[in-house]
């Protein structure tokens, strides 16, 4: 149970940082409105950190079904914990996405444009091509759960592979550089929960100037990283 | 006693270099005009490496009255040691921005609007609203003093809880963290006294082309983050 | 064998996050076309801290046929695995850059710029000038390899040197300074494996606006970072 | 004579990625013409870090005639190495900057504005005056020997202090730090070979475009920096 709290925790820290810094580029009336992609890129890493920082000891820091999933088709996972870890995670991103939407409730408010709005909850392509979407998503995903097994894991042949504190750094450095170097055909969310649980709650949300929830994709955020994540799995099977 | 001197001096270091990259950005007649908040936000965070540096060994660098309320709430710091910690942390702020001041005289006297000059000593929010710049205020804190919390801690139910010389480094990530993703409302004080020191300054010195200290926002910064700190605490005695 | 597959995956993951940001900021329809040249540097520190991350334990994470060739000019390499790192090296330069390809495939489509597309396989210089191209090229190397010699090497007479999971960091900070610093007139290839691997994949893919290869620059990025690597060898002997 | 070898080494390497990154900034024909202040002050402490990683173990990385005169003002160097590590670190400025020219020849043959020029080489204030350009240097050598002697000594009353190859982050980012907060006003010398070596190479160097060398302002960089860590010395001994 502890393990879905911190599960829960990790990823409301990371959502809240994460889209935070989204609502602070895009929406009206912010002080970081040329904050440029360099910060997006940055604040995600960052927030990947404080997320893993927080969760690592309780949980091992999964903050995304990908992640929870790849390691569990390594076998380094157990299966029967999967389902609460992902519940936890959707869960915790919707907390996060809440108080994003507290913290900027007046630029909310104050801005018009219901694409810059759902971009503070949700993923969308620069150039919508559902197959290429697909592409970017699982090229991103296996980038990073690639290259989590070799910062978790260390010893070939442990049972269990889980994060650590101080893998909490590679791992920001990590999506930094997913971030930077791939991130910018469809916004790399890379991880189902950071999507779906936003979208989610976009749907529900009370807000003003509140467009559609673009649901026609929310397919490719949640399948893409599934797919990138097993598929690096499946190569580390091969490699170590 | 050592410890209330250390508290003054890393506060000051933290203001130093804190407000020392507003000015740089706002005042005429520098060199970092270009900064933008990418260049905030990675600035305070080291302004906090380098605070928390230098006191961490010999007060626990809070250099925060958050901090030091939030770490007391939750047991793990001596309510009677908090009023000299505050009010070394006030004056460490008051000092460190009278050296930003003189680093700069010759930008703040080629400085002719007032609200910029201000902005080199405490916040102002970008929209103006009490109610939802607190809310702000207190999520940017909950997010700083909880993180905290798993930096310093480590351990469960040990006695005190307070930051060394190797948490330098999370803390000020966590502090880009919050300036990217929650401090685009109201520039981000999460410190009272960080506020309230600089605007006690601000109100004291023979600047050219001052105007008012808006006191009016002033007990915003104060009230807020000390209201995130102590949900902060609580939270952590729930999970912890 | 277990050493080579390394250098091909690590050098692979080092082209796709570094060539990845340069697509994502000339390519038309990304997201991070403000990245400019801060993005670019960090970004390509990053990717070399990923590649030296996942590598290192395997096969020392040289990545680069200019750092494999110094060292073992250095007497610190056997010469007998150089072959086998720099095809390893070259091939996995040309896997990265075809996963760039295919995360921005529908960027590429919509870039006319043939310019622009090479630009995301092979540097080129921005006065073009044979000579001191390649004179920039070395010293930028230079820089790279008498670096590596100290973050590696520590012992004094240690008969081998290798890159360690630790040394990520560092070298990454290291390519980030040769970025800012020593990169702006050629894009600082620094490796001729990172050049002339995906410049065989331009020749080879069939992209559309594809233009030429410029095969008659080709010879200055493979040509310059041995000769500069050679005379780090040849320093760091004299003053070790 | 190691040590002298070893600043002269680590000040070059220094001054190759600082002023590297200005020549990238300011002269035609780079890539990086769009690095901005956030640029310059990232790539001046990367610097650091490189010329500390290289050098700290050797000759204890002062790099730097106001390091060298602090910390033998606190009785933890011996004065008689003074001398000689001063002109290693001038000398060592000086082949940095010879590096920087070669690297960027082209570049430098195609700009005309003598002071960009200049500005690769040395430092010069945004506002004239001699007075307050003097007290901005102080107080940007007073933080940076202060921060030094904390992150170097440890110990209290340890007979020497020398930084370690484990010191270059904090002082990197300490370096930072100063460029965001401090360094504004008058581009940040703080540091006398940094700027006297790089102006006596600008007088004697044949360089097209070539304007005066500045000097009524060298005294400047050279007094305040030798002031400042003079008064990081006093105040350290204070509270130690």
């Amino acid at each position: 149970m502890t393990a879905f709290i911190f599960e829960f925790i990790g990823t409301a820290m990371l959502i809240l940082i994460g889209n935070g810094v989204v609502a602070n580029l895009v929406l009206k009336g912010t002080k970081g409105g040329d904050l440029g992609w360099v910060g997006i890129a940055l604040a995600w890493g960052i927030a990947v950190f404080i997320g893993v920082f927080v969760s690592a000891d309780a949980s091992g820091a999964h903050l995304n079904p990908a992640v929870t999933i790849g390691l569990a088709t390594a076998g380094k996972f157990s299966w029967t914990l999967v389902p609460g870890y992902i519940v936890a995670q959707v869960l915790g991103a919707m907390m996060g996405n809440l108080l994003v939407w507290l913290n900027h409730k007046k630029q909310y408010d104050a801005t018009e444009d219901p694409a810059a709005i759902l971009g503070t909850f949700c993923t969308s392509p620069a150039i919508r091509n559902p197959f290429w979407n697909l592409v970017t998503e699982i090229i991103g995903t296996f980038a990073l759960v690639f290259g989590i097994f070799f910062i978790a894991g260390g010893s070939v042949g442990s049972e269990s592979i889980s994060l650590g504190a101080l893998d909490a750094l590679p791992v920001a450095l990590l999506v930094i550089g997913i971030g930077f170097g791939l991130g910018g055909p469809t916004g790399y969310a890379i991880n189902p929960a950071r999507d779906l649980g936003p979208r989610l709650l976009h749907a529900i949300l009370p807000l003003k100037n509140k467009g559609n929830s673009d649901w026609n994709y929310s397919w490719v955020p949640v399948i893409g990283p599934i797919i990138g994540a097993m598929i690096a799995a499946f190569v580390f099977s091969l490699v170590s």
